[in-house]
């Protein structure tokens, strides 16, 4: 064989090689990708613990507050899920008391995340309801228009790309004594049909297609500008 | 070329030729298991249509009931996945008093399939609840046994191998009149977590474990025998 013609061979063989490499790694990450995107399950009751450095990132100085810090349970990784947004956070949630995940809705909505709530009727009202806080802060607010109806979803859409779901009530009583479960995805499979029933949610709890109601000669609907 | 080694290539190639299509195949079928397990979401309230073929598939005459038949809704697909259960159901449930599931369960019971129920305290007694009817069955029901909290799980898991979980509660008004949700998924990465949140609460609330309490002069733990 000729120099010319080992040289050849040599070329195409090298060509050939870094060919087979690039499509075993594009296999290699064909496969990996079969695992398919974020799945996790958080279980409470959440045992308590400081979770202020999800709030304050900044932060130059340690929180003194007793809790145990530096813990990461179920409502710590629920806080940062929510937190994530950036975008927008679309929430559907029957029961709404819990101050932790209040601030964590009105700080994003603070930070220009666009912030929807469908709730329940009756439960908006209940005592220690964050409701009213969040409509005071401007985040726009729907409920269940029928009062024989009760909107007992519990699910989150973060970025309409994560889907936080399960049978935990936003309540102090849910987080840290019942035995409830939380699921995270963002299997589009799972994310895509809850996104729809937010929007079907929302747009059927349209004061703007409801006729107002009064309760002792108040009206007991408020309406606020759709984002 | 001589006639044998023409057959030598011919043989060789026809081989190549083969395991070539062979892994081809296995390659295709990886790749479309890429797209992962049966991943389902149900949404209610659910109309009220006929159920009946689903108890009973043999029968020759069609029912004669008024409801509408032959229309598939979230409640009837939700009976489909329960009735798949050949070898055991986990029911880990907060409110359960809806006639028609308690009969499904009631039939995988009697098919041999083995059901293992964990319930609320309080809940368990309400009016309408079928737990009694379970038990009288000879279905093992456990409660939680504490009674500062809640047990508001609302999951099921069918071979172990199929999670059904949401914020439905398995009664009439969930079922036909709330808006609720209802995820069906045999993704292992969400039907394992849920798994062992069953045994532990199972194994929690193992009656064998607690001291008998009484209400009123009556012992109000029932005790039944694991299977």
């Amino acid at each position: 064989m000729s120099c010319k013609e080992l040289m050849k061979v040599l070329g195409l063989g090298a060509v050939a090689f870094v060919l087979g490499v690039e499509w075993l790694n594009w296999l290699k990450r064909r496969l990996r990708d079969s695992r398919g995107p974020l799945k996790e399950v958080l279980f409470f009751p959440s045992p308590q613990v400081c979770v202020e450095h999800l709030f304050i990132r900044h932060k130059h100085f340690p929180c003194a507050c007793p809790l145990p810090h530096g813990v990461e349970t179920s409502f710590s990784r629920l806080l940062v899920h929510l937190l994530s947004a950036r975008v927008s956070l679309d929430l559907c949630v029957f029961s709404f008391s819990h101050m932790e995940l209040s601030r964590a809705i009105l700080l994003l909505h603070k930070q220009g995340v666009v912030v929807r709530v469908v709730t329940d009727r009756d439960y908006m009202t209940i005592t220690g309801s964050q409701i009213g806080a969040l409509r005071k802060a401007g985040i726009c607010v729907r409920h269940e228009m029928s009062s024989a109806v009760h909107m007992h979803h519990k699910f989150a859409l973060v970025d309409s790309r994560k889907l936080i779901t399960g049978s935990l009530n936003w309540t102090l009583t849910a987080v840290q004594s019942n035995k409830e479960n939380v699921m995270v995805t963002e299997e589009p499979e799972l994310v895509g049909p809850y996104q729809q029933e937010f929007q079907k949610l929302w747009e059927a709890n349209d004061p703007a297609n409801h006729k107002p109601q009064y309760t002792n000669g108040q009206l007991n609907i408020k309406t606020c500008k759709d984002k």
